[in-house]
């Protein structure tokens, strides 16, 4: 079995090593990652520009490739033969969760949305390490261990078509998790706001400020599970139609 | 009623002038584009750096801000406050269709979902004209006509809750076409190959290459619709949970 490592933090970003060392417990790993920060950058595919690959080390000296294109760039290019054959696609361990309307944002869901569209498992994984305090490295033990646990149900049961994987991991040890839980996409509300500020020749410029993102705490859902100290697993689909809403619109009158 | 127009093509896009001269014959409008093409950009929100925003004119002579932010990062600002308040955002016209699995990697789409997180209606327009003649001046008109219809329908009868339209109109003069259809989110097909080229200095780079997306015709799918020579109408929404696939997993033995 082949396994490609992918994130949207960069290569060099300790989640991605972590991601990769799990992996490689399981089977051949390939890392090919982008060369700096995609956050929040959305499903990307480049076409009106070359893409470059270069080969890298990780801090474990492990070799990884690297390209100037997107998160999904890196993950189309080993998937259109770059590589070869690859039977899974992981992504992150990206160091904040990406719960509620996060997905439609999240780089690290959409190079799993890239593989699945390619027709390869894939799976989103993230550590709800956002609240720890800053000056204290981040652990991705637990999350790898849960990495690797998903990965390998993953590569034996499959997945259902079409189905993109989003992992969120509480920020505890794994003894202190409460378990694993089947999730569906919970409400996020986010507390931006507009900053205006001026620069040292009196231009203005804007920051989208405000208070981080909070979550509606509901059971069954990856905002709830993550609160209440599980591992968040929510099958995410590609197709968005809103169903429900296509009778309203039906009853419109379209002449 | 106020209106934000916004594209992903950046504010010198024939199409976006198109929209708001289509939205000016209906409500104020105010032009909030990206200064470049920002097309298969996904769902952007710039936080690591601010945002400038300059005035420009659009070739009619009305005047339109632009900013170096991404397209959803063109809704944001109003939306926090830029503006006064906004009563519906419309985005595009794209220039060529947003179907299938496109409308994941889209930059009108996600300008329109930008919208919908912030509990305002938006609608992203698209027009298939990928396959007219390239020397050939693009026709915006009837699409503006439609666009115009849409708005209109919307601003008067609202729309539910988290539902973001997804209109694509196909290239014909409004009599050709065949009328108006709400549709599901159709199958593309990707035909997308590796392209590898060397460059005067022997050094190699690659392209994403391939023939143009494909789609399957489907009756009641945007990719149907489009085909037969309907504006398609397709309701998408913002919870991505494969919910189908959640008892799939849950049969999984998750320790």
């Amino acid at each position: 079995m082949h396994i490609l490592v992918t994130n949207d933090d960069g290569v060099q970003a300790p989640g991605l090593l972590a991601l990769a060392q799990a992996m490689r417990k399981i089977a051949q790993v390939t890392v090919f990652a982008p060369d700096r920060n995609w956050s929040a950058s959305g499903h990307v595919k480049t076409l009106e520009r070359p893409i470059r690959v270069t080969e890298t080390m990780l801090a474990d000296g492990t070799t990884a490739f690297t390209s100037d294109g997107a998160p999904s760039d890196c993950v189309a290019l080993p998937l259109l033969g770059y590589t070869e054959k690859v039977d899974l696609v992981v992504s992150g361990i990206n160091p904040n969760s990406n719960i509620g309307h996060d997905v439609t944002y999240s780089g690290t869901v959409t190079a799993a949305m890239e593989a699945v569209i390619a027709g390869v498992p894939g799976i989103a994984f993230s550590l709800a390490s956002q609240d720890k305090p800053m000056h204290v490295p981040t652990d991705y033990g637990p999350a790898g261990q849960i990495a690797e646990v998903v990965a390998r149900k993953v590569l034996k049961g499959g997945l259902p078509e079409g189905v993109v994987l989003n992992v969120n991991v509480p920020y505890l040890s794994v003894e202190n998790m409460k378990g694993t839980i089947v999730t569906r996409q919970g409400l996020r509300l986010y507390h931006d706001a507009l900053d205006r500020r001026v620069d040292p020749r009196g231009r203005p410029y804007y920051w989208i400020g405000g208070e981080a993102p909070s979550g509606v705490d509901e059971e069954g859902t990856d905002v709830g599970a993550l609160l209440a100290g599980y591992v968040s697993v929510t099958p995410l689909q590609l197709d968005l139609t809103h169903y429900k809403a296509m009778d309203v619109l039906k009853s419109w009158e379209w002449k």
